[in-house]
């Protein structure tokens, strides 16, 4: 059985809130891990209504200073305070936002009584920025009007199942099996090379999810998220409004479907969508027109990666 | 008839929000001026769902650092530019308010298209911090565990109307009106002292609207908000957590109602309830039994003054 890996959108607005869409939030699990991607004014808000406990979150991992990404982390890290955590919180982000979280957290004589870690992600280039047993998070470098990373969340455990069977029958120690799981030939005391094939059996295919926001259109995003599973694109505007989209730095619903389509993802989301749509519909049906399998993100829904 | 005073609730909410409770901030209308008392996170999207204009905002008043009254201000602000307004917003506030929204700001290179005009609230002595032609604004000095402040906001007009056809008759000059309506006897030409009470006709009195949060109980505040018509006064907790209210210089239902019935005040509204509460009418009712005038803040609610 697959373990869990599910994004829970949380905001689908642009830099405006409207009354139904809230700004940038994705509440993502992997199986026991959990990551909160930005962190939009009033996210902590919509965890509460959406019944997510905070408390769970390790990682957040914030793609830009701009308001509607960041806006919120103050008042999730007090909250956290206020219920006592005492684990650390990993934070990822530009150079700047320790510092400004920082003040803020001054100004009102906030104490925290737990340790916040900062990664500073490179905006220029693409980095393994954490690394764990089973998964790893990339940085993918963007092109906003300030430093502005997108993250990749990536299973990395063996997609190989152990034939313990064959593996017994062979005599083949313990020790080994961590490495034939990924995929390693065994050569037995005699000499005799065993081919993993013949000690393995088809186990489950490492899943990935791509969060992309905010950004000019950029053809090199496809290469950066090529084959993820499922892609999150922002898509702030429809494609008649494309001089607006560059003047903004943002991307239109037919260009995130021309990178879902160039990466080859299965699964295409698109969310940050501009106040001046009242449905998305029409944003959603552009991008569909390119790349068929595409879904608008729907703030309280879990999507499968 | 009278001019518009009235106060919209926007949060209720103390340090940590629930399900249907949000952070600190109201909206006040006196008549042709609006003002926005604290701004807790997710003020702007509370603003959104009740069909307020952010932008006729003029004044903001915030009482102190903490979160749950600071915290939607960066983005109130942002949005603001992004609607394009020009007009210059004062906002009142501790010293550190300027430099800590000013780095949050700069952090993510937002430029407003408009001024912040700040004015810096004394924490220890009451001040006029504004004063208009027809109303005044002023500050109170509360005990919290960071500089704060409460704020009354107090119209100042003439309270009486002018007996027109009395004044003509004595052909006093248009010039003399002014003073005459604020109470001023008038001199004839001939030497005749003409008195007041013959020259005007009672008008309307003038009201005050007094906002105290955050504060541990303290006798003195009854003094500073003295006969105010409607008192917003911190409820966060029931009385038999006054020892929690003394640790985290707050006040209890009761004790608002003490200080309510003190000042002579016409009516208490209470608010800032702590999250512990489920349901926040046994609180009212705490509070209704020293003063009976009391009423809940409710979320999206308009109070006349």
């Amino acid at each position: 059985m697959h373990r869990a890996f599910e994004v829970t959108v949380l905001g689908t607005s642009s830099a405006s809130p409207t009354k139904t869409r809230h700004p940038s939030a994705q509440f993502v699990r992997m199986e026991g891990d959990y990551f909160l991607l930005d962190c939009g004014e009033g996210t902590q808000l919509q965890m509460v209504r959406f019944g997510l406990r905070m408390h769970r979150i390790q990682y957040v991992l914030i793609t830009h200073m701009h308001g509607d990404h960041f806006f919120g982390l103050p008042g999730l890290v007090t909250s956290m305070g206020l219920f006592g955590r005492t684990e650390p919180l990993t934070i990822a982000g530009p150079a700047n936002l320790e510092a400004t979280l920082k003040t803020i957290l001054e100004s009102g004589d906030t104490r925290l009584p737990f340790d916040l870690d900062f990664i500073v992600c490179n905006p220029f280039v693409p980095e393994i920025i954490i690394k764990n047993g089973g998964w790893q998070i990339e940085s993918v470098p963007l092109k906003h009007r300030i430093d502005c990373t997108g993250y990749i969340l990536r299973e990395t455990g063996p997609e190989l199942k152990l034939n313990v069977k064959r593996c017994e029958e062979l005599s083949i120690p313990i020790s080994a099996y961590e490495s034939i799981k990924y995929g390693a030939d065994y050569r037995l005391d005699d000499g005799h090379l065993i081919a993993n094939h013949e000690l393995t059996l088809p186990g489950n295919k490492n899943r990935s999810y791509a969060y992309i926001s905010d950004t000019i259109y950029d053809e090199n995003v496809a290469s950066f998220v090529s084959g993820v599973d499922l892609l999150y694109h922002e898509s702030t505007f429809l494609h008649d409004l494309k001089k607006r989209a560059l003047e903004t730095f943002h991307t239109t619903a037919k260009e995130a479907g021309i990178t879902a389509k160039n990466a080859g993802v299965k699964k295409l989301l698109v969310g940050h969508f501009s106040a001046r749509y009242h449905t998305i519909e029409e944003l959603t049906l552009e991008a569909r027109e390119v790349f068929p399998n595409t879904e608008a993100a729907e703030e309280g829904k879990t999507y499968q990666v």
